[in-house]
């Protein structure tokens, strides 16, 4: 359950889907059967991939959609809607069917993540929420997914709240952290809801509220020997702040044989502190004291410092993780790609646009990711019609969707279908994973994609290709214009 | 009441707050009274002003401040905290002081928005959620109303939920928007619970839904008659979303007498197809037909736009504002500036740095805001030790901070104290406007500042003085070096 936000997200809609929702039900389209893919555009950070979260907040939002007699009473106030929809709304549940990509998979642009077949109005008003929470997650996944990968093994702790976009921002935002291979955040409540480790020491205050540094320290040891990380930077970092730390440190822990033990800079230039203090700290006999640094760090500015030789186990990340600074919008749509006739025919359809990156792919699809049979890696994935079949017993030719002439021949893959069924008929009918679970999915996941697909500047291009099924029907939508 | 948070924000606070608080309980100084200061070293997009904003959240947060036996119990299975301590939190409330500059305040870079005075555990405590709202809510408020300055007077409305990030950010996010300068917002809920006008009409999805466009916007203005503004960019914009538009207004407003409707375009060259809508409409006698663009909108492509002779009534801003994209972090910080000694004694308190622009103004301070007697116009700000008097009726010389040559003879002025009591004794003193109020309250004071501070590059670095005594003591720390 999410507990902070347990209410009603219900109103956490767009106002146009309620004055849509109310147009449908008036010309009689309230129960037609729709087709919706939420899909994005363009990885964040020119990246390569990006990885898929948030369904879990969905899930129990899903499950909760109700209107309440107030939030009946305030659409009424608006003096817009039929009292024939008001009183529809009163009873209004989800009844439609859900499928999406588990949380922590790796994904691209232009394949739908998650897909609603629902009447019109139901499909139409989870609109805002599913792209909001996706939206949001993904987001923070991916990008923690490359400060992780840029600190290349070392530990990384989402350490944002404080700079977070409001409470969720802070709070699932730790959650996608974590998915996105974090191991652990400062944000307390991201503990207590979802099991993120939160951890933490001590801030600059704590430091002043002493007469000395020394004395601050020394109490700080005496409280917590076995989980001392002292902040080192608060007068000055290698004249007061080590040589204080390493002080109280063989004043305090050695007696009691303690060797684990920590400090942390906040500023200053941290590869040169860093090395200094790593030396200071293995002269003085703390090999065992890890060097955690933060100050508004990115993957970039991680791998400078690497790249410089500095000394460091541990990164605090904060305000550039949590928000994803260097780009902070996930750009995922929800699109309409298909209705059903009475008859239960599936007619495609689309969405045409000037701007040629708009334009939708069409139709109830299914998506397919092709591993080789005996690397086990990724090598592309595979939209089709949904009653196509997909044999990878045989070879199979592929095509690029925008430039048909690129073709691939794929030989001795196995395909494996991405989306798993989430909701039918109303009805949850998945279980999410545990949140280590998910994690850990999404580590072996990454594992599977080629380096070159992975590399923060210029990646490959990974193959996201539509059947020839599909592309003749989107081809003909096109052709055809509008309607 | 935040209803889309109303449980227990208590536990969204760094963990460190926890193990400095069980600290301080530990070593004796859980009573003693200490004051910090939430301020911003820069204003977000090189702007040279900041709207501040969040403080109405700051308040719910501050009275429903409690531990749930849930939490104690968390905090417990933690096995960190003294069960002396945990005991202490079981009746834990806030009994300080708070003093905040109002919501819709401009403000500037070093200045205190916020100032606590309290026992060490509850004004350490409250840090990380008090930074999180007041940055959050300054951070948009403060985007949203550049985005309205380049709209020079047009409609800005904030559609940005579903890239928001978290629900807060949708949620109070649209809240700040609307301070800053919005007119309104998609965001159902926000109008809801805090009458942030939200409205809307159609997505693509609509338009999509029938079997042609012409039948989609004939359907919608049946339905809503006044409320009719239709999406016009589904297939083709000049060629079939406006003159379908112009049929219906045509065929269904037209007779009854109705003459406000609208269009709007949210893809391909804005500029371009506004000037040829704008003729098209005003050919067919639909002058009063509004054109509203959104697409990924921000302040310089508004600019942009209306340098080009755009025919723009309004603007749906959406991902780059509820994100504030450009700059997506305000970097408020919360830092110990004085304790309190048992005789009542304030002994101010200073954070060293390496990096210069990370040494705090030490003590219990207040700010004033000079007006020119006149002119009305703010002319600096001053922030002197809490018990200096300031005397409006004499000339008083003021300095920069960090470049101390640099003087000011201040004359003809009137000193305003921009801090207001919000809590005193832990008892609420302070009721927050209407949001309409602070929103005007924003734009009355946008208007005190000369149009150089304005400017969106390379603004006029606006005064923020220190008194000479200030100065003093804040030299004598930093000379005084490290404890």
């Amino acid at each position: 359950m999410d507990l902070h936000e347990p209410l009603n997200m219900t109103m956490l809609c767009d106002f146009y889907e309620l004055t849509m929702g109310n147009g449908y039900f008036d010309h009689g389209l309230k129960d037609r059967i729709t087709y919706f893919d939420m899909f994005f555009r363009k990885v964040p950070d020119g990246g390569g991939v990006a990885i898929a979260a948030g369904l879990e907040q969905v899930i129990d939002y899903i499950n909760n959609l109700h209107f309440s007699e107030e939030d009946i009473e305030y659409l009424r106030s608006r003096k817009l809607f039929k009292e024939e929809f008001l009183e529809y709304l009163r009873t209004f549940r989800f009844t439609g069917d859900i499928w999406a990509v588990p949380e922590g998979t790796p994904v691209f642009p232009r394949e739908p993540l998650l897909t609603v077949r629902a009447p019109a109005i139901e499909a139409q008003l989870i609109e805002t929420y599913v792209l909001l929470q996706l939206n949001h997650q993904s987001l923070i996944a991916t990008k923690a997914n490359r400060v992780c990968r840029a600190a290349e093994g070392r530990t990384v702790l989402e350490f944002g709240s404080r700079r977070a976009q409001g409470s969720g921002g802070a709070i699932v935002g730790a959650r996608a952290a974590y998915i996105g291979g974090c191991a652990g955040t400062a944000c307390t409540i991201s503990d207590q809801l979802y099991r993120v480790p939160a951890g933490g020491t001590m801030a600059h205050s704590w430091v002043q509220m002493f007469d000395s540094e020394y004395e601050a320290f020394k109490a700080y040891c005496e409280t917590y020997p076995t989980n001392a990380t002292l902040l080192a930077d608060t007068y000055d970092s290698l004249h007061s702040g080590v040589p204080n730390a390493i002080r109280v440190f063989d004043e305090v822990l050695r007696p009691q044989g303690i060797t684990s033990c920590g400090i942390r800079f906040d500023s200053g230039d941290i590869a040169y502190l860093t090395k200094k203090a790593r030396k200071m700290l293995d002269d003085a006999g703390w090999p065992g004291c890890k060097i955690t640094v933060s100050n508004s760090l990115d993957e970039r500015l991680i791998k400078g410092l690497l790249d410089q030789g500095a000394q460091i186990d541990a990164f605090g990340v904060g305000e550039r993780l949590i928000t994803a600074k260097s780009e902070p919008v996930f750009g995922g749509v929800y699109k309409l790609c298909a209705i059903e006739r009475e008859d239960g025919t599936v007619v495609p359809k689309i969405k045409i646009s000037e701007n040629v990156g708009k334009i939708t792919n069409p139709h109830y699809k299914r998506v397919y990711r092709f591993y080789g049979r005996d690397t086990g890696m990724a090598e592309a994935d595979y939209i089709t019609v949904y009653d196509e079949v997909v044999d990878d017993t045989q070879p199979l030719e592929i095509c690029d969707p925008d430039a048909t002439w690129k073709k691939k021949l794929m030989t001795n893959f196995v395909a494996k279908e991405l989306q798993v069924p989430i909701f039918l008929g109303g009805k949850q009918v998945y279980t999410s994973p545990t949140l280590p679970e998910i994690k850990q999915y999404c580590k072996e996941q990454i594992a599977t994609l080629w380096p070159e697909v992975l590399r923060f500047d210029n990646p490959h291009n990974y193959y996201v290709d539509l059947s020839y099924k599909l592309l003749g029907i989107k081809m003909d939508l096109l052709n055809k214009g509008r309607p």
